[in-house]
């Protein structure tokens, strides 16, 4: 198998987890929870989670949970920024966004519930005994990274800085808590969980930061049409900001960035690779 | 000493420690997590938590991160409540709520900051190893019964269920899911972090039960003024619903089954009664 369709299958493994733990209930709030989890997304950080523990050693089944509990931040965080308070999204991979659905209360608690499970599912995951204390760490440190330091402050820093207060280190700043926090516990969980030596999981925690980076950046580039210099959505845009051209390249020295990391502690990963490569399709 | 000076050394055992873990950082999101957390409050959940611990033999300071984790939890539930979109509450505790001193924005993100960093205290709780098993199955219960099928269902219930739509019994399901998963999880985590046998599990489980019942009612009790039958607060009303009269003493009904479940398996702690009698104490 190559790495497409290694990181297939492990998608469909994610897709079917996720499915299972959100299984219907009668219950509007479990239907918009449902909604938000299970209407498309490319469960990256999933995959970057069981690729990282793969490159390890770790045994797959045991990684899932983890998997899913990511993707399950990942979600709620979409529900609650997508919010009237917040970003005011109207809709999300091309379908009305969660509140639209629901309103905005059963948005509200489904992002909350999603957050909750997320930890639920993580911390009943089975694990063999002298894995324990890895289990805990990843748990801890999981939460530190989507939390107030972390994802939760990018999203602050986000919708509370004036227009006029952004700099091009500022942005980085914003995203690598926003973007890269999360994207960088996925493979953090993973090497964590395969038992990876100290200079291998800061080998990884590398390759995520720019990853996560580059990620963004990407992500703000599809945001300008061609030709423009300002962005279509709300909020600062990196490829805004520098221009499409300045940013492309920065984004490029990125990824290339995530893979010397990976390189320079001699880690083998087609998986890691292929993943940092997906960022570089992107139409010129 | 008297169990009374026994819970106000621990409340400012607790105080104390959220103080610490929620130190002031120079942002408005962590402004409004300090603000929602340290105005007030009772700490009931730190305190039964505590209680229960200590009734098993529980080392006090292995307990304290995981009393906090309880509290933060609970206020982040308040601030998400008060939100326009669901209760619409502009003042808590004689206060202006979180998001009418900081905005609704960061109020949502200090409610979701209050979530994550609770999990993240409890998962970095330091336990002894062979008490390992004990940690991963409080951080899983605490998820469950604040999650979609435990606290997060009881708020959905109270605001989704149409004003004729109330029966005692649905009441009654709303209250359990809404107050007393919570105070639930509280006493089972102590039980549990003190490997109570499970027969002594349960009975906690059933004190816990029957005083969220009692300490619900209470709650809208104080919200009738006298000789009225309409709560003043928006929402459904057990006292309303009952009147006065039949909901004090259902209420007393439920503090003497909670003390009942401890007799029944010879549990003695001063302080559990003690924090059920608080309870009864309210004017006639």
């Amino acid at each position: 198998m190559d790495a497409k369709a290694r990181l297939a299958r492990k998608r469909s493994l994610v897709e079917r987890e996720l499915d299972r733990l959100l299984s219907p209930q009668d219950s509007l709030l479990h239907e918009a929870m449902r909604y938000a989890v299970l209407s498309g997304g490319k469960r990256f950080r999933p995959l970057l989670l069981l690729s990282a523990g793969a490159c390890f050693g770790a045994e797959e089944k045991m990684l899932i949970p983890f998997a899913c509990g990511l993707e399950l931040i990942h979600s709620y965080s979409l529900v609650h920024d997508d919010l009237p308070s917040m970003d005011d999204d109207d809709t999300r991979r091309g379908k009305p966004s969660c509140h639209k659905a629901y309103g905005e209360a059963i948005a509200l608690l489904a992002g909350d519930g999603l957050l909750t499970l997320a930890f639920e599912v993580m911390a009943s995951a089975p694990v063999p005994r002298p894995l324990l204390t890895q289990k805990e760490e990843v748990i801890a440190e999981t939460a530190r990274l989507a939390g107030p330091l972390g994802m939760i402050e990018g999203q602050f820093l986000d919708i509370s800085t004036p227009a006029e207060g952004w700099t091009e280190g500022r942005l980085q700043v914003m995203i690598l808590r926003k973007t890269g926090a999360l994207i960088m516990a996925s493979v953090r969980a993973g090497a964590v969980l395969g038992s990876a030596r100290a200079s291998a999981l800061e080998a990884v925690t590398q390759y995520g930061k720019y990853l996560g980076l580059a990620f963004q950046i990407r992500d703000d580039l599809q945001d300008v049409p061609a030709g423009h210099a300002q962005a279509g959505s709300q909020g600062p845009n990196y490829a805004a900001f520098l221009d499409a051209r300045k940013a492309k390249r920065t984004m490029k020295e990125y990824i290339r960035e995530a893979l010397r990391a990976l390189e320079r502690e001699s880690l083998r990963s087609p998986d890691l690779c292929y993943l940092a490569s997906l960022l570089d399709r992107i139409k010129d």
